[in-house]
């Protein structure tokens, strides 16, 4: 590649360092933001942008522009707490509209094989909230993984003894679910987990 | 999506704007740029690098740093020139290492389907290039698709009449290409150019 330019180089090394971006998707993004330079350069900006402003929660550790963020310093329910593994878990039980209270955001969850331990996550920040709060619910909403699960059983040991309850999200059909298409775990779950009509 | 930070917003945006990225994509690329600060840092950089400093070169259209670019003010064959559709394309044949003369970047293909006219592309300029120079051969290496073949067939009638030979790459079996697998159309063109051993 000696006749490429330097700065072209060092962006598609930088592109390739995204997730799911290989040296072919660099080579065509490269080359797309190429032949849009405004794009390149507002991509650019944003970056910078979100670089500058964009920082984590002190109390919930969500993504937030402002500290505390708008959700920790708003009018929810401070009496439950939903936790979840990322900041995009965050919005998706937001996106539901079905939460009213407020978040913990873990970054991450147990994984012992790849060394995510329990000093990694931010557990002890959770702890740290429920001292002396008015706090009478935990929702733990990681994911069905079995890290994740993992991860909600390792909290539900931490906390049950502080007197506070602890809920798991319900397993279950997705809705639209296909009982055909489905996992087996998954129905087993939904079997489990049967309402009365 | 109300509890977003207004610059991530943004940058979802722009990501949206790349090739081949959607919505959910973008979320992803966003959230991965989040948790590793400086990614997102010398992303931006290198974005802006790019901008202010890869141009295209004045005489062949190529990328480079300075113009003319090191291909077109190097010592290369000038009485060989090869045409392509766009700069990464050249980039595929300087890989190849087959080639030693300069090039010609059209920058797209005829397509008037799409409203892609001769003007659109650099042909006047390549035409320019042609008038009272040494050049001996044009070496037709746009896409073997229906607006490369066509944009190669529209070539070969300007060029041809100027009394410069203008040649088009070889259709044949690719390198480690399997009969079975490979279309008919390929194997077709194959067995037409077939040459003795």
């Amino acid at each position: 590649m000696i006749h490429f330019s330097q700065s072209l180089t060092r962006l598609i090394g930088e592109l390739k360092k995204l997730p799911g971006v290989g040296e072919r998707t660099a080579l065509r993004l490269a080359f797309h933001i190429l032949k849009s330079p405004r794009l390149g350069k507002d991509l650019a900006e944003s970056l910078l942008e979100v670089h500058a402003g964009v920082r984590f929660c002190s109390v919930c550790f969500g993504i937030t522009e402002e500290d505390p963020c708008c959700i920790c310093s708003g009018e929810r329910d401070e009496t439950v707490i939903c936790v979840v593994e990322e900041p995009q878990d965050l919005l998706a039980v937001e996106r539901s509209g079905a939460f009213s209270g407020r978040y913990h955001v873990l970054h991450g969850a147990l994984s012992p094989l790849s060394g995510v331990m329990p000093a990694d996550l931010k557990i002890a920040e959770l702890l740290r909230r429920l001292e002396g709060s008015s706090i009478r619910e935990i929702v733990l909403a990681t994911n069905f993984s079995v890290e994740g699960e993992a991860t909600a059983l390792y909290l539900g040991g931490l906390i049950k003894p502080l007197g506070i309850k602890v809920t798991r999200l319900a397993r279950g059909m997705p809705i639209g679910g296909d009982l055909e298409y489905v996992d087996s775990a998954t129905v087993q779950k939904a079997l489990e987990g049967r309402n009365e009509l």
